[in-house]
């Protein structure tokens, strides 16, 4: 048997291949939605993908299944679970090579066996696979356990009700995690298990940086393990869950029927420093991104355009901040592209026709002047802030600002802002976060609504650490 | 003033930036459909595209105008003369934003000047632009030539005849050159020229491999500069031109109107050695080009696959031998994909589906088997001729072929056989060619025919140099 | 805590991150020479390099301890177990930070504790390191095993004997090896294990193709674990174990002090088709290694050159086959020049020159004309070996020859060519090996010592399949 | 005959090669010490390099030929002219194969000649070489005229004597320049010019944009050539010349000798974020140089360390202001460190030991803290200097001083303050230079020498767009 671990850092989403060296054929589970990966990796083993098989529909990420199912014909296996819930049924196209399954089925590659078992609770119809290399022995060797078991962690069961509008679904799914966690104690606790997700995916709450665990471990020290009761577990479970990103909505319809094909997708391309477009474009209803650092951006921006910064989380903050139903434009080095149109393929965002080269932020001047804003010092802020000529806004999760904040400050999360940020009822405000990183990102929003908004050098870190007055 | 020289190796095609530093603005001429290297200078400048120049009706790449048209906001100008003769006429679309000139118009950007000069002969509205650097001197610097002048010899005036049907237009072609020539030879002799094509191009006879060179020089060394009588020289001009790859006539078309937007097609995707799929593609009618080794494919190979090996030639052999009315699948290796793509994309094989990777071979034969062919010897390929156990083939150019061929051989040029090739009376073959590398190409295409075929290693070369019998 | 997996595929090696986001600190387990991973994924997690934790003196790679020691400022800790064992102490350079440990031993990494374990048997000094992630739990995670547990295999205890001459050091390490086994079936079984190496490895004789396993997964399946008397496991590991390759002898020595800095060795450069160097350099005793496909080299070569084709055994075949204390050179495509660099750093050939490239053989025929073999099909030997024309050798390892072999076939183990070669009794031979590739190895070493060798296409495999006639 | 044309953008610097296809030889003409280019090119032409052609000493870039010498066992051909000036003669390697040339000597290779022409005045050995295709004419084509003519300029003579303290060597040097223009004067017009540089060289005062020109239209409008006295002549070329770079001294003496073989160098390897390291490196006589962009440094820096951002001014800057006595660190992205090795390598500078990554100021602020700098705005600045707050200093070339300067502001040419910017009278300083980025390079001197400075935003260009005061 050969095992290989795939991880995607941006979405912190992991994937595995499992394929059986005697007869050639190879399963991906979870796939992403960039295969190319899967590609490499079979060829170099003379190893061909024939199944796909899928723990539940992904609320996080594109699933690459129907992508599988079409260029490298391989058949799909999805749960048959959660019937009669509309939400957790899938609905693939019926020119697609899929199968269904049902806890206690098994599907076969050569010698190898992953047996099928029902484990809902993240959503109502997810599965786990127990693998058994049969080459080797009759003892299963691992479980890929999709959204049920992280290290550390266990699935969030509210997004359905949160992202997807499933009503009650969270406190229904935080009860069938209950079961299917008691149901996990059982088992053999010398299993490894092969998670999902790492450290970073807004699918759980307090996911580790450790790619594989023993259920064993978990059942020892997995916070999630330690109830017998069902509904202390249910208020634990259900307590301070992140907002989760606005696409997970739309993920979840996708993922339901089997994305876009690639191919079909129209090819973003690069429109250089072409002042003219860019004018038509953000006089149209378009976003532009510019992916410039915060520095670079504070410094001189064109106006109208959002500035996320293309760093680690660039594709999350693209998720939750970004509009599915309109074009989008990036400004980014050329040397960026292909890993941003990966980036916007693994999370859906089909509608990306373009990128403009940083270098027109220069010719736009040129033309028709560009944009600034001010980055201030804490204490600057707090002065400005006492002698009425701004208002200072915190910008974290509400967890966040209800621990501590900055005294006087008012509070509207970064996700919020660009729906709601028109309701702010000041004009002159000083923006901060923890760091500075998202408290940039939220000024360029306020500014393309016409706000004069500074960002506050350093964040709530540095506030403290200089000392001054906060309130809880 | 800056200019800057861009080569396509794989086409022969030379385009060339000419840009104002005062104004910040640049043009292009003759662009080639892959622009992302224009906006690389240009954005390294700190320069905006805003002009395209276009001599002439390309014949034989895609030309990039409407997509600089697009992507950088830039206005095309284009010949008017020729008029009447609808194979001369442009018909941009009228969304674009174009200007037709003529001869003694000026096309100017910041300081720099454009003169417009009727330079016919290659096709009825070809146009040369002289190029002055009012910064400098009144004094011209040079001329783009486009197919008028290249460094040795000069534009063919047969393609429209032969590769566009255009009736008698070669020897109209031949007196309008003469013209042309005669006009230039008045001309400043102290000029830089700079030729839309360096050698390889089959857009002329005998290109020399040398970027630029002088009006003055031509005027002494150009073998088409030395007529005074245009009898003669239309008779040397028509003599031994080469024929002309069948993708030319469906150039001319495709620049007549500009080219699809290259957003607009689809995204060739890896198929890794997904071998359902190539069997099902083998099946219908799509073309597949394995773009292995002549000796991988030679030892092993799906059948129905050709074979055009992934070297110096490709682009041109694929745009003579195939089809560009069915879908098209290559088996390369993935670090060629890109570049294929831009190949196809520059000749506007828009078909293009998607790409297998080598390693789908040695899948196909453990499920299929798979076919190979001998490479023999040319001693070898002459014994078994001579007991009747095969014929050997010629499949070099009639200039070649009529110069000196292998005692008995008979004759089809590469080129005819995707469509005559059925006709050849013998099944078992040995082909050559000059040193086995066309040969290859052919044996692959009889194969797929049906034929019994081997390849002569080495080809005519080998055979003359172990002074195996001859014939003229 | 964070957990990283590396692996180097040319070695089928593994090394792992251990870092605390608290601290910010970060530990590499058996690293490997080629340190910048570990510095892209440090840097990318926000964590600085501090330490180096080595479980044994590595015969099979280079550490890059030393080079982490000298570029990460790090501590290099490593086992003082097997002390007075000439052959197990390590002998560092005073300038270096270094830590001795010893069974029982913890090191400390801000929350992390990694506990030391002596696990002799693969080597004296073996140790390793029992993980526990105090920020989670009291309970250990997991245990990096190094050469002690593989997935489904232990580590050989003969390389000392047969790579390094340490007489009687085989049984010697094979009880140790019984006993360290003994040990680990007393610990957590839910215990997960990071082993050294993966499937390729010459560490261990069978080595699955799983990353990671779990020490109950091991107990219950891994066959070295299912004996209860030192003897009968004593036979059963040292049974079959293959040849290890020449180089292991010289890592032990190189590890033992420290490798050689990569600062200080000299850069091997391009010779493009510089046809006079080669010559020189030929004519001097100096290797060169064509790394073309065994296809070209049969075509064409140049005498004197051995043929190993850049695939993902090519750096297994050059440390098994290539002298250590002559210079080397390679024929490679200049895009594998930085890989094939990385792949002699891991193996300490530190005496690579440079590269020529492909073009060289076409330079080299021209001025003095190159060499080929022919590549004959399995039947086509068989004859011509009845008719006393040529005699077939077998290069398979001693195991694969005795279960079975061409009938009449002579035998030599292809990594003995190199020396005894010279003593074989026929000078024309054809050879094979399994699949052909073995063989074309084998093919030019025998060429380069002046006899006339043909190479078997397909090997047995396809020998077998035709049902030509073996013996046993 | 083959011709191509290499540009090193870094540098502005021209090399060629001519080749002959009949005898598959070619010749480098100037070449740098990057040789791999001309690999590259030489190979996919079938091409083998035997000839390197000097057209003089370079003072500012090391020359390859040494390296093509060495690596494709080339013949050396330079100029035996000036003899008796120190300064102008060669002493190469005896090891080496060269061959020296005089005024009217020819230099072959297949078909091709060069006939060289003494053409003294950049320097006194100084040759160019005329070429001819002698299979297509007996007319030469062109010229190559190395550091003689530029497309709109001539060699500055000045260079020897500023740089290398040849004493009276200026003024010999523009009358021997006046006199190898008037030998042009009388050369076929026709002829194309290949310059040895581009704009931006340090070798000509006003270098044009364009790659190549012909002898008749610089007759007519290189203003060089329109002098016919030689004193006035001599005025003008010696006026307004800009400081040389400090490195051509160095760079004079590197090529008389054959620069050092890049295999013997160290190779500068990756530091990652070691604090410890750059402490102890900033401790000792080392340049640390940091390439982040000049908004980064000055947010957060290593105190000792100087800003040199990455763009294309970075070797030119470097060259100017680095010691090459001294051992060399750069904190950078991975991924310019290959391009920041070649340009190290092309102006000698061979103490480069390593890189630092840009996280390195992340955690070295951690431990120790980091320093900052404002940047102001022009009118900040200038309010600041009224109130006596601080001093304006300008750090531009001394024509741009006297041509005007913000008024009351000071004056010391960037170029000098590595040595002499310990004598400022002022400790608190705001600096400008043109556009912001000189003075940013400054600003970082100046800290590091331990000033209290600031930047100017936008420098003089935005001064006198915000209308405030200057003076003459």
């Amino acid at each position: 048997m050969l095992l290989k671990y795939f991880y995607d850092d941006a979405l912190a989403q992991a994937s595995y291949m499992v394929g059986c060296q005697k007869t050639g054929e190879a399963a991906i589970v979870d796939p992403s939605r960039n295969i190319d990966a899967y590609f490499d990796t079979a060829e170099k083993e003379g190893l061909t993908i024939t199944k796909v098989l899928e723990t539940h529909i992904h609320a996080d990420f594109v699933s690459g299944s129907r992508e599988l199912a079409e260029r490298a014909s391989a058949t799909i296996y999805y749960s048959l679970e959660g019937e009669g819930d509309s939400s957790a049924e899938y609905s693939f196209d019926s020119s697609l090579s899929t199968h269904g399954v049902r806890d206690g089925d098994e599907v076969k590659i050569g010698n190898v066996t992953f047996n099928v078992l029902h484990t809902p609770g993240h959503t109502p119809e997810h599965v786990s696979y127990l693998l058994t290399d049969g080459a080797a022995s009759d003892h299963p060797l691992g479980m890929f356990t999709g959204d049920f078991i992280f290290v550390g962690d266990v699935g969030r069961p509210d997004l359905l009700e949160k992202a997807a509008g499933v009503k009650d679904s969270a406190s229904k799914g935080a009860k069938d995690m209950f079961h299917s966690i008691e149901k996990a104690k059982k088992m053999d606790p010398t299993l490894q298990i092969w998670p999902g997700h790492g450290a970073g995916s807004a699918c759980g709450k307090s996911l580790g940086s450790i790619p594989t665990t023993t259920l064993g471990y978990e059942i020892n020290t997995n916070p999630a393990f330690q109830f017998d009761n069902v509904n202390s577990f249910s208020d634990f479970l259900l307590d301070e869950q992140p907002v989760p990103p606005a696409y997970f909505a739309i993920m979840k319809k996708v993922n339901k029927y089997g994305a876009p094909l690639l191919r079909d997708q129209r090819t973003p391309l690069r429109y250089g420093s072409n002042v003219k477009k860019i004018k038509q474009v953000l006089d149209s209803d378009t976003t532009v991104v510019d992916s410039r650092s915060k520095e670079s951006f504070a410094q001189s921006h064109i106006p109208g355009t959002l500035n996320i910064a293309y760093d680690s989380s660039f594709t999350n903050w693209i998720g939750s901040l970004i509009s599915y139903d309109k074009p989008l434009f990036f400004i980014a080095e050329p040397e960026h592209f292909p890993q941003i149109v990966e980036a916007m393929n693994a999370i859906g965002l089909d509608t990306t026709e373009g990128f403009f080269t940083p270098s027109i932020v220069e010719s736009f001047e040129k033309e028709h002047g560009t944009d600034q804003y001010d980055v201030i010092s804490p204490e600057t802020a707090m002065n400005m802030q006492k002698n009425g000529d701004l208002q200072i806004l915190d910008v974290r999760e509400d967890h966040e600002f209800e621990a501590e904040h900055v005294k006087d400050a008012k509070h509207m999360v970064l996700n919020h802002l660009p729906e709601k940020g028109d309701q702010l009822a000041d004009h002159t405000m000083a923006l901060y976060c923890g760091s500075g990183a998202r408290s940039a990102i939220a000024t360029s929003i306020l500014k393309s609504k016409g706000y004069d908004v500074k960002n506050i050098k350093g964040g709530f870190m540095r506030w403290k650490k200089e000392e001054l007055p906060t309130e809880s």
